[in-house]
């Protein structure tokens, strides 16, 4: 037998049956190999299997990593910058002004912590959406997690912006030992006019990529482009071509019932990502899950950059989008436990285009695995194995990250990225980073 | 000099003002005596203090222990147990009919489960509202947290029900060193009717206790007790003398404008504890925080019983009320991070009628305090220290856990209790504990 790169064994493996039901197996052993994962089968069987590394993973359960859908990782840098603010000035009056000072270093050195936040929460892949992303891709790279990478572009900046986002996106994609995938990125339909969108939408089908922006963030920018355009958002990217292709949707907490009817008519794979803790936070509505699950929507879990969001902690935005979705519902027995968990697995996997590779425990999908202590007092005794990582479990509970079977933290020891030496220089960079000047941002919302 | 029992020497510290507004001290040092602070001063000063412990706080702040204003400890043991389900199923179908099997060993164990969960998650005081009171106490006792503890009674029990109520709370009073203080509590105006209401409001101002319930837990309720009554469940306790008393009220979601005028005159200290977690989950309005700010009503964080809220995480019951607050107000400016502060702090300390022995760093005060760590990658950097704490650290952070000037939990390791032996032999009882028998329940939830 050839030996294997990684076995783990005795934990219990969260798992999915061919219909995607999720299904605990006790006592499981998982081999990996060349980065695949080989066999998810019982530990007895796995136990005669010679491995390069051996994990113990009794009193633990395996699960396959999170997926964050939609994230801006640079901006940790300015994590609780411009707190309890309405978007308008949250924008205008800081994140804007702020991002005319960005510099490559310090685009690298947030994207590190952010990585390094990631992995410490079972984060092995995220969908990243912002300027300077050959070092995001370097921060991918040396971290080892997976990502899919978008280069942010507005009108505004002319036609440099696009073409920019369109030669990263050819440039980079299968970097890092093919573990980044990539994405042409316009801003939103509020700051990319609609020639730029329908032009994105056609280099998009021409060279196969998958196209992520921010749309319908609020209901407010729903108002304004009925007004501005007579149309809603969403019309507003349909009439691009963009529904036309693969695309990923961030927040769509504006979006009409029209607009979820139109999304799921679309030809293209259309799937959303939700961050509910900023929606709580900016009084926002939520997404509209329950409609966009009845018009066969994938929505995938995200956090949104740590600037609004303040954490990168997809297992809080599980939790939040149980929580908030039963409370948006006024409905206790909608979305479930269960639900929750198909959220972070499966559907997060479609929404960023890797529903074949990652997103399952099964053999011939990727090894991007998680493993999640049971044992702490805040998660016994388990009636209910869902609802307790759900509802009981945290991030922290999170000892041991493994993306592409390489272990990127082990018993909560961080083995890629070295934080305090991160933090440091980063800390160097942010009075220059942080100066604001009147007048001078990159953009203006007018969301 | 006298020597010190406890030094906590180089963290930032969370004060107050004499205006209760929080500043944070850099290179603090702290020094506890006889269980009491003597003194919160620069590291240097402390730094020739002899101690019989030292504690090095550097990259860690230290603050007020958190304060658990509302929970059924022992119910710990029913974690998971109902899930995704409206509360009357949640009552009837389920928690009524578990609860007719209580033993005493079930209620301590589920107790001392509690006991590590908020140790670990930097809790130093409980206020529990459960049967078999003398076992939670004995278990307050060993882990050595503090507790104001109350024997829950309904009507249905006859006049034994509110006698032992009467008899727990003056017979406990005092123990545990003085840690443990005692309430009268009827479980809620839906299930006590008017004239034990009344007896218990005569009785408390009799003994000078604290009178511990539920009220108006959800509008339903208040739409319920108007239409059986013709008051809301506040009217009613104010006609039985209640709001004449020390009161703490658990919830307070279904309370009307008028009710919170009433609370707001009251002749009593009046005070509301919030769980908004298990509002979300279970689709109901949440606490109206800033109405009741504005009649000058403290608000207290709590997390209700874990078979419910499914964790008895308080420093998240501190964000999810800047988040919820935020987001039931439409507004992101309101409970800004340090008002979230306030509320973990001063205002729980005064909810559980300590207002003047804890929830702030002083001269004089009880020595209840715990060390958060902020050097991890998901808190750096430190832009906003309020904001990091509230929006970003977790209650996994806390890393160390003191109650009178004593250690319960150094560098996450617990010290006063058994993890694993209490979870084991909890285990062993959950099969009889669980078992449903129809039509066998302790109560019948008509709220």
């Amino acid at each position: 037998m050839d030996s294997a790169d990684l076995v783990v064994e005795g934990c219990t493996a969260l798992v999915h049956t061919e219909r995607d039901e999720i299904r605990f197996v006790d006592d499981a052993g998982i081999v990996v190999r060349g980065g695949v994962i080989v066999s998810v089968a019982s530990a007895r069987e796995t136990a005669s299997t010679p491995a390069v590394q051996r994990i113990d993973g009794r009193g633990q359960l395996a699960m396959p990593g999170l997926i964050n859908c939609h994230t801006h990782s640079p901006m940790t840098a300015l994590r609780g910058v411009a707190e309890d603010l309405p978007v308008e000035k949250w924008f205008n009056d800081w994140i804007w002004p702020i991002e005319s000072n960005l510099t490559d270093r310090a685009v690298e050195l947030g994207a590190l912590l952010a990585c390094a936040e990631m992995i410490r929460g079972g984060v092995t892949c995220f969908a990243d959406h912002y300027f300077a992303m050959h070092r995001v891709a370097a921060a991918v790279e040396r971290s080892g997690l997976r990502a899919c990478l978008g280069w942010a572009f507005f009108s505004s900046q002319g036609p440099e912006g696009l073409a920019r986002s369109l030669d990263f996106a050819l440039s980079v994609r299968g970097a890092a030992a093919g573990r980044i995938t990539t994405a042409l990125a316009p801003h939103a339909p509020y700051t990319v006019d609609e020639k730029d969108l329908a032009r994105t939408a056609v280099l998009a089908r021409e060279h196969g990529l998958l196209v992520h922006l921010h749309a319908a963030e609020n209901a407010a920018q729903t108002e304004n482009s009925l007004s501005r355009h007579g149309r809603t958002p969403v019309q507003v990217l349909d009439r691009a071509g963009l529904l036309d292709g693969d695309l990923l949707l961030a927040h769509a907490t504006g979006v009409t019932e029209d607009d979820i009817g139109l999304l799921g008519r679309a030809k293209g794979r259309i799937a959303v990502a939700t961050a509910p803790r900023g929606y709580l936070k900016f009084g926002w509505d939520t997404t509209p899950v329950r409609a966009l699950a009845a018009a066969g929507i994938p929505v995938g879990l995200a956090t949104d950059g740590a600037a609004s969001n303040n954490t990168l902690d997809v297992w809080e935005s599980m939790e939040l989008t149980a929580l908030v979705q039963k409370s948006a519902e006024r409905d206790p027995t909608w979305l479930t436990a269960r639900q929750a968990l198909d959220h972070a697995t499966v559907q997060s996997a479609r929404a960023v285009g890797l529903g074949g590779e990652i997103g399952t425990l099964a053999p011939g999908r990727r090894a991007d695995l998680i493993l999640v202590d049971l044992t702490g007092p805040h998660v016994q005794p388990l009636h209910d194995l869902a609802a307790a990582l759900v509802h009981s479990a945290r991030s922290a509970d999170v000892r041991t990250t493994v993306v592409d079977g390489r272990v990127l933290m082990r018993d909560r020891r961080l083995l890629t990225v070295d934080v305090p030496a991160v933090a440091a220089e980063l800390g160097e960079l942010l009075p220059a980073l942080t100066r604001r000047v009147a007048g001078r941002r990159i953009q203006d919302y007018e969301g």
